[in-house]
Formats: C-alpha cells, sequence, structure tokens
C-alpha cells in the first residue's frame, strides 16, 4: 500500500520510520508547508511537495497520513484532505472529537473515501481498552493515569515564564494512587492524589529562581492542582537527560461479577513509551492498514478505532491469525 | 437481546449473573443434560429444558451460550447447535481452532447463522491484545504469562495422586520474569523460569507425605519442567482459603520503533480476577450483544474476537461512544 505523509515534523518521521518495520507499505510522498527543497527526507528517492500540490497525487496515493496539530491544523486539514485521499490522523483535542468527526464525515461520503481521526495511543489504544474493559465490566469505575512522560502543553507553559531559558516537563503517575486501584478499592481519588508534576528548568543567567518556582507552582490549570517539583538544571545536564519524548500511562478498569458483586476484577493496560511520536506513528501505520482494506471493499466515511475489526489491522490472514495469535 | 444458556455449570452461572448486569439482555432459557426437573436455575421464571429440547425453541433466543467444555462438548455442540441459533463459545483447546473454526463456519453458513468461538480472555482477550500489540509493534517479542491462578488440569492431575484426598494446584508468574520483561531487555525466559507451580494438598489420614510430594514434583509434564511447591494442609483450611478460582496473567510485548530500533517501547495487559468463569462469562455477554447485532447487519459464518469491531460490543452508541470513551 501507498502511504503518503502529510506534514514532516516529529510525527511525520515516526511514520517515515514506521513504515520501513511494514514490508506491505511503501512510502511515496512526503508534503510540506516548507519550500520542498529545504527538506530533507531520511528514505532515499521519495518526492517532497508542498501541499499545495497535493491534488496532483491523487492516484499515487492509498492512504494519507496527516501529521500536523490539533489545535489548528487537523481541523482544517482532515475534512479538506478527505476529499482527495482516503486519510488518518491522530486529533487528541478530547471534548471536540464530535465535531471534528461530523465535519471529516461529511466530506469522505461525499467524495468516496475513508477516514479514520483520532487514532494514536490516547485517543487510541486507551479508547479501545476502556471501551473493551466497559463492555466486558458493566459494573466497575475506570482509571486512566498518564506518565510518566513529557507533557508539550505544560512544557510550553513552563517556558512562557520569566528567566526560564529551557524546561521539560514530566507527568508522573503516583504509584501508591495505583495501587489502591489495582487491590480493587474502587478509590475516589482526586486530580492531586493521580499525578504528579516534575519540572526541569535552564535558568537563563542571573534569574531569580524562587521567583520562577513560585509562579510555576501556582500558575492556575497548569499545575496549582497538582503537587509540582521544580528543578533547576544546566543546560549540559538537560541536553543529555531530557532530550527525548517518552510517555505512557495506565488504563484500568475495577469491576465486580456474581450475583451479588462478590467477585472483584481487574483489567490493567499500561504503555511504557521510549518514544511518544514514534509510537503513535506506529499505530497509525496499523489503523492506515485497517482503512486501506476497508476502503477496497466498498466502506467509505469517518471511523474511529472503535469501528475497526482488530483482524484488518494485521498483515496475517484469518488464518495465521487463528492459528497464531488466537 | 434474548439469551439462553446450554450447560448450566460455573460458566453457565456465571452467564446468567452477567446477563444481569446488561439492561438489554434476558435469559430465556437455560438447556440442560440433566433432567430438568433436577436443576433449580437463579433467576425467577426461567424455564429449564432438556438439551433434546432446543429445536423447539429456535424461534425464542437470538443468541445461545454454549457453556460446555472444550476437550468433547464444544467440537460436538457448537457446530450441531450453529444449525438452529446464533451462538458463542470459549473453546479454549488452540492447537484446535482452526479445525473447530472451519466445522462451525460450514454449518453456521448453511443455515445463516453467526457464530462465535474461542471467546473468553485466553483466547479472547489475551488473543486481542497480542494482534494489537503485534500490528502496533511489528519488531518486538511477545510474552505471556498466567496467574496468579487455579489450573483445572494441573489441579484434576494432582487429586489423583495417591493418597492425595484433595489438592488444588495454582500457576504463578515469577515475578523476576515480568521485570525483566518490562525493562525492556528482551530476556529469552524458560519455562522455568517464566512460572512457578504450587499445590495445596489435603492428605488422607496416613498418607506417605513425602511420596505425594516426590510423584507430584516428577510428574511428567505438568510438574517436571518446574520448580513447584507442595503445602499440606486440613481440610479447615483448604475450604477457607481455597474455594474459589481465581485466575488472570499478562500479556506483553517488547518492541522497538526509529530508524535504527533506537526506541523501546513495552506494551502490557493484565488481569487480575476473582472468578475465573465470571470474567470468562462476562466476555461471553460483550461478544453476544455484538453477534447479535451483526446477525441482524445480515453477517453470518464463524467468527473469532479477531473479526468484532469494538464498537459492537458496547451498548453505547457511536455518538455516546466518540464522545465519552475515545
Amino acid at each position: 500500500m501507498r502511504i503518503a505523509i502529510y506534514g514532516y515534523g516529529n510525527l511525520g518521521r515516526g511514520v517515515e520510520s514506521a513504515i520501513r518495520q511494514n514490508a506491505d507499505m511503501e512510502l511515496v510522498a512526503v508534503f510540506t508547508r516548507r519550500d520542498p527543497a529545504s527538506v530533507q527526507v531520511a528514505t532515499e528517492g521519495v518526492p517532497v511537495y508542498n501541499i499545495a500540490e497535493a491534488a496532483q497525487h491523487q492516484d499515487e496515493i492509498d492512504v494519507l497520513v496527516l501529521c500536523g496539530g490539533s489545535a489548528t491544523d487537523l481541523p482544517e486539514q482532515t475534512p479538506e484532505m478527505a476529499k482527495l485521499f482516503n486519510v488518518i490522523d491522530s486529533f487528541d483535542t478530547h471534548a471536540r472529537i464530535p465535531e471534528h468527526f461530523a465535519n471529516v464525515d461529511k466530506v469522505a461520503k461525499e467524495h468516496g473515501h475513508i477516514a479514520l481521526i483520532s487514532c494514536g495511543w490516547d485517543p487510541g489504544m486507551f479508547s479501545l481498552n476502556r471501551l473493551y474493559a466497559n463492555a466486558v465490566l458493566p459494573q466497575g469505575k475506570d482509571y486512566t493515569f498518564w506518565g510518566k512522560g513529557v507533557s508539550q502543553g505544560h512544557s510550553d507553559a513552563i517556558r512562557r515564564v520569566k528567566g526560564v531559558k529551557n524546561g521539560k516537563q514530566y507527568t508522573c503517575p503516583v504509584e501508591a494512587a495505583l495501587e489502591a486501584v489495582r487491590s480493587g478499592s474502587n478509590p475516589e481519588l482526586t486530580t492531586r492524589q493521580m499525578h504528579t508534576r516534575v519540572c526541569y528548568i535552564v535558568p537563563e543567567e542571573g534569574a531569580d529562581l524562587a521567583a520562577i518556582e513560585k509562579e510555576i507552582k501556582e500558575m492556575p490549570n497548569y499545575f496549582a492542582d497538582y503537587d509540582t517539583t521544580v528543578h533547576f538544571i544546566s543546560e549540559e545536564e538537560f541536553a543529555a537527560e531530557h532530550a527525548g519524548i517518552p510517555h505512557g500511562g495506565f488504563v484500568m478498569r475495577s469491576g465486580v461479577t456474581g450475583f451479588n458483586g462478590e467477585n472483584k476484577h481487574i483489567i490493567e493496560y499500561n504503555l511504557k513509551l521510549d518514544s511518544n511520536p514514534e509510537f503513535t506513528s506506529s499505530v497509525l501505520c496499523a489503523f492506515a492498514r485497517a482503512i486501506n482494506r476497508l476502503h477496497q471493499e466498498g466502506v467509505n466515511g469517518c471511523k474511529t478505532v472503535f469501528d475497526i475489526a482488530p483482524a484488518y489491522l494485521s498483515p496475517l490472514s484469518g488464518e495465521e491469525l487463528r492459528a497464531h495469535m488466537l
């Protein structure tokens, strides 16, 4: 199957590397907002085009993987590109998913394409696990923990603080809260009890460290409701220890069965990811395979991970899956 | 939807209790091999029939849940009942799944029914997690650990040893092996390194305890390849501490991404279940919902959990799922 990437940042490069792990996939084009001549892709022989040229390559591409941001890029790009291609995105603004779905669905149906939105790990693999666990244990309670991992939004927020040269924020699940959920006690957990926030800051020379720490810890929405730790480190340490974009988290459901709810069950799904964008890209590629197949079967319109039978994700046949994975 | 239970043992009773947790399901009949007059079901007003009467109730049932054993019951019952009903079973003899699938598929298609086989947690939820994780991380290694939980086959084996009045065997994952996998080191693990076996034995009066322990520990296939611990306990302790049928386990995939495989990722799914049959029953009910819907859409033939889009499992609509679970 012929895949093209739309937006060549961390996620786009992740898709490019994920394609190499899938023998049935080929990268056929990269679209960029930049001057194509300025963009060097890692895969030899792959053409780079400006996004304005997308329509000219409609017949060369089976699935276009949209690698832009959820705030402003995808709400425009996904419906626009669904006119031309089968598309998949990682739109992750949970509250705006219904609206995005409706916009994309309309266009995809009008143009006979299939589109899959909000694919990745949350939304994505975590959503799937929430759904499965809720269907299996109707009487229960859901818990989602994130981390340990880098929050882009919170890192951006601390970098805007006066006196901060560079900074990164890690969201960390509280181990005691995880254990309380695993015990089956169905705890009621506050925001503060579930996660802590840890910041690594490279201060500007002569900056008021106490003022930086105070401003961060009291920042409404971002930090005020959490126990936050601020570490000041050197530029060298920052480069050596905090260059990566790890993430992960836990989806748990604690439920009961039996005529009197007498038996407890815990379902837990957890991810530990060295690279958030590369894992997201890997999920995108698996679902790109699925929508390509579904489109060949005549399916169109907007879908989510909930609508895709798992067998479509695998390069193996039904016989192989039943013999080796069931 | 109208559900009937075929075989009223631990699993059948589990299905009966799970139906009560699902407002869209109703138990309409229980079929038994025993004299129906001798079987008292927990749900008031539900008729009990002999299995020979199944054909007379064809129009009253949307999905028949087969609750027999995999060794001899299901290979006969599932194809036979797929002539009359939409059916679902928990056939768990992994090596014979392809053969069972073919037998059931043929009959189900001939009679316009849908059948879902090998549903539960392994095969079932564990299989789904193996498939998803393999599709997302093509370069990686799978690990499945079971326990801590009761193995019926091993418990039967120790109860056949001379001098054993009663006994139960727990399969336990080795914590150090779990941690080695979680570390991303992709260990090669032997049978002995992954699981231990722990037996609780009520000996007959005057039994030769040393001989019992030796016979168990040296039993080929069942125990010889494992580190096995044998505890002798009183009948009272056995009744108080070992009456349950807990189980669970871990499905893990350790993989890499990046142009040079430089980033590691661990996907882990784990279950901790107070009641193995009740959890299996709960999975069966969720998938019974799915096949009933698919049948209403005109789908027939044999399916597995791999073929079912997750949205079909939930009583919620697509809109509700996207708004609240994605």
